[in-house]
C-alpha cells in the first residue's frame, strides 16, 4: 500500500506542477506521464496476491480496532477497484480526455453543442459504471457512493427536500431587504500586496509552511504528497478582494486538514481523509463560519487595513462585514454566497440524477439548466457559458460530486456548533485571532482520525447524531437575519 | 520503453520539486516516492519478457538503422541492467542515503572523519560493483562506463599526460603575468535585476521558454522531462556578478541540446542525449568558447550596462573580457577558470582510480587531496570544507563521473573549432549578437542524433577524427596569451 502511495503522490507532483509551472509545450508528454502512473497504481491495487493478503488478514482476531479497519477499507476498496476492467478503465479515461478538450472547445464557441456528443459519449459510460459497480434502489447511488460512502439518492432527496424550502423563505425575504454595500471590495488591490496578505493570513490560522507551501494556478485547489507536504494554491483578481482572499482560507481549510492526518498511517485509510464532504467541511468551516464571521474580523480588520489603508480607512468593521456576506441571486457557483451556493448544487443533483437514470437527454441539458436557475434563483441564463458549461467536473468525469459541496456546508455548521458548545470561549478567543483550540479540536475529532468512520458514523461520534440539517439552517437563519435587518 | 521513460520522467519531477519547491519538512517522504520509482523502473527494465523480445529483434533485417541502433543500445543497456541484483541496488542506494548525510554533517562540522566511515562503505559497493558490470584492464574502467561508453583509464591517462604540461606550462606564464582586474564583478549587484538579466540573456540564446523554464535552487541544475519539457535552475549572489550569469549560459548550454533532442523518439536511446561528456561540450561551448569570448560581449556588454549601469559605466569591454577571464588558482572547483578546471578535475581522476583499485585507503584521502593541490595548483588547502568535502559526488556514488567535465571542454573546443571552419561568418555573427546558425549546426551535427553514436563516434562524424585535446590546448593558448600578454 506504501508503494501505491508513492505512485500516487507522484502523480499528484506532475498534476501540481501541472497547474502551477509547467511550460505550454509540455502539456502532451506530462498528459502521457500521469496516464502511466495511474495504470500503474491500478495495476498494482488489482494484483490478486494483494487480494488474498487482504482476505486473510481480514479474519484475523489478533489485529487492533485501528487494523482491523485499515484492513477492511483496503478491502472494500480493492474489491471495488478489482470490478472495473483495463479495457473499461482505458475507454473512460480517453472519454474524459475527449470530453474535457470537446469542453474547452464548447466554452470558447459559447455552445453546448459543441459539447454535446462527447458529453452524451461519456454519460453512456458512467451509465455502464452503475451496472458494473451495482446499485440497490438507483443507479445514481453507484456513482454518489465514489465521492460519499453511504450517499444515497433517498437520503439527499430527505436532506434537500428539509433544507430547501426554508432556505428558499430566507433567501425571498433577503433578497426584498435593502441589499447592503459591498463596492469597497472591487477597489483595486495590487497583486503582491494581496499575495502578502494572504500569506500572513494563512500562517496565522496554523497552515504549516514547513510542511507545504502556497502557488498561484489558474483555478485555487489543495492537494497533498503527504502530510508533511501539503501544498496550496490561489489567484488573485486586483480588482476584486473577495476573490483571493476567501479562496486562501478555504484551501487552508483543506490542508489543515491534510497535515493532521497521522503520519504514520501513510498509504493506509486511517491516513486519508474521511470523505468528499467532510473534507469540505473542513475547508467551509474555515471559510464562512470562521472566516466570514464578526468574530474572526474583529481581530483581523485592523489588520487588513493596515496592508490596505487606502482601500479600507473609510470602510468600518460593521459595513465591511455585511459587504463580504452579500447575499444576491448569481449565475456562477464559484462566485456564489452561503445561501444561494445551495441552489446552484441542487440543479446540478437533480440534474446528474435524471441523466442516469435516463429521464434526462443530453441534448436537454440547457433548457433544464435554464429553468432550474430562473426557478431557484430568478435568474435568466444568458448564455451556456455562464450556464450549464460553467463547471469542469463532468468533463473530468465527476458524477455525484456536487453534493458533497453542499454536504460539507452542512457538516460544517454542524461540527462548529458543536466545537462552541465544547470551547465554551471559542467565540472570544476567535475574537483575539486565536483559533489554535478551535485547530485541536478538529484535530482530535475529525483529522486524527483518518478514514476510520464514515461521514455519518465520525458525525455520530462528534456530535451524537448524523448529519441534521438544521444546524446550518439555525446558522444561516440568525447571521443573515443579523446581517440584513438590522 | 516509453512506460519507463514515463516513470524516470516523473522521477526527475520529483526530483527537480525537491531542489526548487519542497517544504523542508517533506524530504522523508519525498526520498521514499523517489525510491519506489526508481525500483518501479528497475523491475520494468529487468523483466525477462523484454530481454527476449529485444533478442528477437535485434535480429531483424528488415530495421532502418535508426531502429536497429535504438535496439541494440536498448538491449547493450537492457544487458548491464540485468547484471544488478535488487538487493545490491537497494543496498547502494541506501548506503548512498546514509553517505549524503554524513557528507552534509561532516560539512557542518567541517572534518572529513566525520564522513569517512560511510564513505567508506560506499567505496566497497563500488568495487563490489566493478566485479559485477566486469572490466578488462582497470576496475575503474567499469565504473567510467556508467557516464561515458568507451572512456578507460588507458585512454584517459593519455589523455592527460598529453594536456596536462602543456597547460601547466601555460598556467605558470599566466601566473607570471601581471593579473588582470576584475574587482568590478564584485560590486552590489541586486537579485531581481540579476534574474531579469539572465532570463533576457537565456531567451537571446534561444532557450524555448515554451519548453522550458528557469527557477532558482542552491546549486544550478538542468533536468528535463521531455524535450517539451526542459528545466533549468540558477542561483544569485548579489555581491559576484560572475556567480549566476555564466551558470545561466552554461545551464542553457544543456538545455538548448535536450529542447534539440527528437520528440518521436521519447523513451528511445535515439530520444538520449549522447553521453555525459557530449553533453558536457554543450554547456561549456555555450558557457566558455561564446559565452566569455569578445565577440559575444561585443554585442551583449552594451546591453548589460543598461541593466547595470551604475556598476559597469566605467568599466570598457577590453577590461570587462579580461576581468571575466581571470586566471588564478584556486581552492573550489565550480569557481575555477578554464585552465587551472582541469588540475582540480585530474586531482580526483587519480584520487578516484587509486580508491578503486585499492591503492589509497578512504582515511588517507584529505592528505593526498591536498598534497595534489598543492603540487597542481601551488595552493594550501585550509580546511576540508575547502577542500575534499567540496563535491557531492561522492556521496551520490557517482565515481568515474568528474573526468567527463575535462573531456566535455576538450570536445567543446573541437566541436567549436569545426563550427567556425564551417561556418565562415560564425565570429561576425556572433558580434552581432547572432548564434541561430551555430545553434542550428549543433542541433544537425549533434542534437538531433540522439545517442545514435558514442561520443567517439559522434567525435568523428563530425571532425572527421577522434576527440584530439590539441583544439582545447591551441583555444586555450591562443585566448591566454591574448589577455595576458596584452
Amino acid at each position: 500500500m506504501r508503494r501505491i502511495a508513492d505512485i500516487k503522490a507522484a502523480s499528484a507532483v506532475l498534476q501540481w506542477d501541472q497547474e502551477t509551472y509547467l511550460p505550454q509545450g509540455g502539456a502532451h508528454f506530462r498528459g502521457q506521464q500521469i496516464s502511466t502512473l495511474s495504470e500503474l497504481a491500478h495495476g498494482l491495487f488489482s494484483e490478486d496476491s494483494l487480494g488474498d493478503l487482504l482476505r486473510e488478514l481480514v479474519q484475523k482476531e489478533e489485529l487492533t480496532p485501528a487494523q482491523k479497519r485499515n484492513v477492511e477499507r483496503t478491502l472494500e476498496d480493492y474489491k471495488k477497484n478489482k470490478k472495473y476492467t483495463s479495457a473499461f478503465v482505458r475507454a473512460l479515461s480517453e472519454q474524459i480526455n475527449k470530453t474535457f478538450h470537446a469542453w474547452i472547445e464548447a466554452r470558447k464557441q459559447n455552445s453546448f453543442s459543441v459539447y454535446e456528443k462527447d458529453l452524451d459519449a461519456l454519460i453512456k459510460l458512467k451509465k455502464e459504471e452503475t451496472q458494473i459497480l451495482g446499485f440497490v434502489h438507483h443507479p445514481y447511488d453507484a456513482l454518489l457512493d465514489e465521492y460519499e460512502k453511504g450517499a444515497t439518492v433517498s437520503l439527499l432527496d430527505k436532506t434537500f427536500a428539509t433544507l430547501l424550502p426554508p432556505l428558499e423563505e430566507l433567501f425571498q425575504k433577503i433578497t426584498a431587504a435593502p441589499q447592503v454595500d459591498s463596492s469597497f471590495l472591487h477597489q483595486h488591490f495590487p497583486e503582491q500586496q494581496q499575495w502578502q496578505w494572504g500569506l500572513h493570513l494563512i500562517k496565522q490560522l496554523h497552515f504549516d509552511f514547513e510542511k507545504g507551501r502556497q502557488d498561484k494556478s489558474e483555478h485555487p485547489f489543495s492537494t497533498s504528497f503527504s502530510p508533511q507536504d501539503v501544498r496550496i494554491t490561489t489567484r488573485i483578481d486586483e480588482n476584486d478582494f473577495g476573490n483571493m482572499t476567501w479562496s486562501c482560507i478555504h484551501e487552508t481549510g483543506h490542508a489543515l486538514y491534510e497535515q493532521g492526518l497521522p503520519d504514520d498511517q501513510y498509504g493506509l485509510p486511517l491516513g486519508e481523509a474521511c470523505s468528499y464532504s467532510i473534507h469540505e467541511s473542513q475547508s467551509r468551516l474555515w471559510e464562512n463560519n470562521v472566516g466570514r464571521s464578526k468574530d474572526f474580523w474583529q481581530f483581523y480588520y485592523p489588520q487588513l487595513q493596515q496592508y490596505f489603508p487606502g482601500q479600507f480607512h473609510n470602510v468600518d468593521l460593521e459595513r465591511f462585514y455585511k459587504g463580504i456576506n452579500k447575499v444576491q441571486p448569481s449565475l456562477i457557483r464559484t462566485e456564489a454566497d452561503e445561501i444561494s451556493y445551495h441552489f446552484h448544487v441542487f440543479i446540478r443533483y437533480e440534474l446528474e440524477k435524471k441523466l442516469i437514470e435516463g429521464a434526462l437527454a443530453t441534448a436537454d441539458i440547457p433548457v433544464f439548466w435554464n429553468e432550474g436557475y430562473k426557478t431557484y434563483l430568478g435568474v435568466t441564463v444568458p448564455d451556456d457559458k455562464r450556464g450549464c458549461l460553467q463547471d469542469v467536473h463532468w468533463s473530468h468525469g465527476s458524477f455525484g460530486y456536487f453534493p458533497t459541496y453542499s454536504l460539507g456546508s452542512f457538516y460544517a455548521a454542524q461540527f462548529f456548533a458543536k466545537a462552541k458548545n465544547e470551547i465554551a470561549t471559542l467565540s472570544g478567543e476567535i475574537t483575539e485571532g486565536n483559533t489554535e483550540s478551535l485547530l485541536q479540536w478538529l484535530r482530535t475529532k475529525i483529522h486524527s482520525k483518518g478514514r476510520y468512520f464514515t461521514s455519518e458514523g465520525l458525525c455520530k461520534d462528534i456530535t451524537g447524531e448524523g448529519l441534521n440539517g438544521r444546524y446550518f439552517l439555525n446558522y444561516a437563519q440568525e447571521k443573515y437575519t443579523g446581517i440584513y435587518t438590522n
